[in-house]
């Protein structure tokens, strides 16, 4: 359903409900036949998955590979289709920037341009971060009129950029022509209202040529995916609940603030985290606690380390349930296979635990064939939301 | 595929179509672990699950518990969540009240309330129906301008009223404050359309007050659900059949009528149904026949009467499948688990019986666990009509 729907529906109670995401969970099966969870050695898992119910969740649509943002939306109840979030808000996000509803943010690139201006390097031959902090203090100090300027580095050549002000739009193109040999593009606007905001941007990027043009390899910067907060409606005032997060990277931070959740500080590892969880147990109604490692080790394609990475939230499992949440989650936000290197579009292992009014069915283990004949069989990632919701009575009835 | 799709696609033909909706229908597991369908001896319907496909449906969307009126809504091919039926309009039909398209319908309750005017009992001490009935006949006596007064006795404090005239809107707020200590809320147009409406309700609430006011309890009443009949497109129509409704208790008639099916006179039990159903064999080409009690024995909790409920109408199996429809459905409008004591969100085991073109899957019995493993898998309520057709060779090719 949707969160308008739940919204509807939504009754408070005092039951809690936890939602475990261990990124990029799902894998596929390397030569042995088997996949990551199928050979990593994750006995709490499979005993939880035996009582409980399971299935594969969908995070976007059948095919379709998602990136951190609509994976973990889905799993917070948004349709991640309708849902989207611009990549400048994800890097704002990313850094733990506090981005207004009235900000605009960019990506932006530092690149190397010749004689021409035409781009002879998109990335800047990758300066380190500690190159890109002096330069963006530099850009700092171009004053636009009305308009705030904020200039961040991220990581090696990318910075996030944020003019805060009002009546900004972010029907915008793009600076950055996506290939060498050709000068970056204007910002142009696709819409009348974004007119004045594409002045100043080309105005910002005018006066940052001027400063960059001694600084080779960054003699010039490219701005991508310009995109304001969109409006979202706030998932715990949907749910009925306090909701809060807890995560170690900033990224998936980010994200739960957009949907409204309390963002707990943690520390940098899923130690903290789970310290984290304890200490607040009581003053929340729904926990998001992030568990990162075993998407890296799929990205890095080291099907060893993701199993490892496995085992080692596998051991956190009996510290979660011994909560007693009356619902419990263990869900992944897509899969990231080792085999594949990166993020993929295959249905994800999922698991819901509760209490009472419990159709378990006869999985015997946490891993994608398992959870393929699961009582939930395989459904929309939106949906898990709606499904914790009802077995923690927390829904009323549609209808009379 | 909604009802426009379906409307393009079917043709006539000269073949059956026999839904049995057993109200209720799903369970989940008590203490034994086992859920009433597996508990009970249901000999026939596990004979006929094996000769047919299998599945779940989920009745408006996963972890949405369903009232009557979406669960059969879907079983008769509406999306529930785009025909919504009012709690006004759906008493009408509990009472086999006989709606005009153009008639504005509402729920009342009796109530009490002090000389301030303050609701100190929204139900009135729950009065028995035989006290209702005379209040009914009391306020029947107010007048409104340019429209008819209906007011029918329901059961305890509760009454049923309709205003019949042009140009009503139900486009309204309800009276009842849905707490007591404060007066009863004026009914207020939630759109321009809607104030003449508003007027006439408020006048009619006015006059009621000034006859009700030596009748304590039931000193004053409110209005909720004010609702009239939503627009629907014929289902028979849509179809290209004659669909006739057997059911006993007046809520499902009604709902069938709503959809344009012809409601057949028949008596109280399942057995007058029964034969109600063999009368009219040749008359129709579609029967919707419900057997109520398993909803009923869910409700009130009572696994044991939930179990025998399930064995009655599993006896009249041999029965129908003696009428040698083409297509035979065994579906419930939600499930009514006795460990939840009341409608639930879990979806529902469901059968089609076809005489061609039919994959059998490995489904041994017919029970929640067997059906999520059937070849039609869990899908949404509202395809079940679709998958009849097709068996009953009634739809034709879409596209070229």
């Amino acid at each position: 359903m949707d969160l308008e729907l739940l919204s509807e529906l939504s009754v408070p109670n005092h039951t809690k409900i936890l939602l475990l995401v261990i990124d990029g969970l799902g894998g596929v099966p390397n030569e042995s036949g088997r996949s990551e969870l199928e050979q990593a050695d994750i006995q709490h898992l499979d005993r939880l998955a035996q009582e409980s119910m399971c299935g594969l969740t969908v995070p976007v649509a059948p095919g379709v590979t998602p990136g951190s943002g609509p994976g973990h939306l889905a799993l917070f109840g948004y349709d991640p289709l309708r849902y989207t979030v611009g990549r400048g808000v994800l890097e704002a996000l990313g850094i733990d920037f506090d981005l207004q509803p009235q900000d605009l943010a960019a990506r932006g690139n530092f690149c190397t341009v010749d004689n021409a201006g035409r781009i002879t390097d998109r990335r800047a031959g990758r300066i380190a971060t500690d190159r890109t902090v002096p330069l963006c203090e530099m850009l700092r100090t171009i004053g636009l009129p009305g308009v705030q300027v904020f200039v961040e580095p991220v990581r090696d050549h990318r910075f996030l950029l944020v003019l805060r002000g009002e009546g900004l739009s972010d029907r915008l193109t793009e600076t950055d022509p996506q290939r060498e040999g050709v000068t970056p593009l204007p910002v142009r606007a696709t819409a009348p209202e974004a007119e004045p905001t594409a002045k100043l941007l080309n105005e910002f990027v005018s006066q940052a040529a001027k400063l960059l043009a001694s600084h080779e390899p960054a003699n010039m910067l490219t701005l991508r995916g310009l995109a304001k907060r969109p409006p979202m409606p706030s998932m715990p005032e949907a749910c009925k609940l306090r909701a809060a997060a807890i995560a170690a990277y900033p990224m998936y931070r980010g994200l739960a603030k957009l949907v409204g959740m309390t963002v707990l500080p943690t520390g940098a590892t899923f130690a903290d985290e789970l310290q984290t969880l304890k200490e607040h147990w009581q003053e929340f109604d729904f926990f998001f606690i992030h568990f990162k490692k075993a998407d890296a080790a799929g990205e890095d394609g080291d099907f060893q380390a993701k199993m490892r990475a496995l085992e080692e939230v596998d051991g956190s499992i009996d510290d979660l349930h011994a909560l007693q949440p009356e619902v419990m989650m263990v869900a992944g936000d897509h899969s990231t296979p080792a085999v594949v290197a990166g993020h993929s579009w295959h249905p994800v292992p999922f698991l819901l635990h509760a209490r009472k009014f419990v159709r378990l069915d006869d999985t015997e283990g946490f891993n994608e064939r398992a959870c393929a004949h699961g009582t939930l069989g395989t459904f929309p990632a939106k949906e898990a939301l709606s499904l914790a919701m009802a077995h923690a009575g927390r829904l009323t009835k549609f209808g009379a």
